[in-house]
């Protein structure tokens, strides 16, 4: 897809960020919350493939470039403020770095948080090498 | 619901803030992407109606305050870094200010953003008084 137009109405704020909300393309499920800057955006764009920026490692990161659990981009979605996107992915694997299929795998109750998801991956045998 | 105990697994950022992706219950809608500090998620998780902590005008909101679109919310759920959650809600009305269900009513295409969303008010009607 071209990037360019696009890009024109996006507003990164003062870190040159965006919030991604990342939603299973079929199921509707929330998978994960990420951010992109203006090069991850563009790449998921162009490439068709998730792509988003570490905070914490100060990099582009290309989703499942370690484990596989690669993004392929369906939709991609604005919102009114022009600050944050849905990306509607096919998910390979699952998108959480801990097994779950999704990251918001814990749900309040009155006793606490509780664990209910899907389990899809062991991470010890997929991160091993990472 | 008691929030002491789920506000203990809660990392809100520098700026004391988490991100809250906001999802109708019933269809998986993204129905829209707000902030909340700890006063927010304790009074959305205590009285089941979803508040917001407003950067720009720097104070609490209760989402359909002024519009009466309020967010009955149904299910919280935590994401594995504690520093985002998703709110299944029944939305009264719209989300989006601009008179859509949804925030995100644009979808990228070739040509650029095209608008693609339901409309389910009339803005001007509905916030002339505030």
């Amino acid at each position: 897809m071209d990037a360019a137009k696009l890009l024109e109405r996006v507003k990164f704020d003062d870190r040159g960020l965006i919030a991604a909300v990342v939603q299973d393309h079929e199921t509707g499920e929330v998978l994960m919350v990420a951010w992109m800057n203006l090069d991850a955006l563009k790449k998921t764009l162009e490439e068709e493939r998730a792509w988003y920026w570490s905070r914490s490692r100060q990099k582009l990161w290309l989703k499942g470039e370690s484990s596989g659990h690669i993004q392929t981009v369906k939709e991609v979605r604005l919102d009114c403020d022009g600050d944050a996107v849905v990306l509607k992915v096919s998910q390979e694997g699952g998108a959480c770095h801990t097994g779950y299929r999704s990251c918001f795998y814990r749900k309040a109750t009155e006793i606490g948080w509780v664990e209910e998801g899907q389990r899809v991956f062991d991470p010890e045998s997929v991160y091993k090498h990472s």
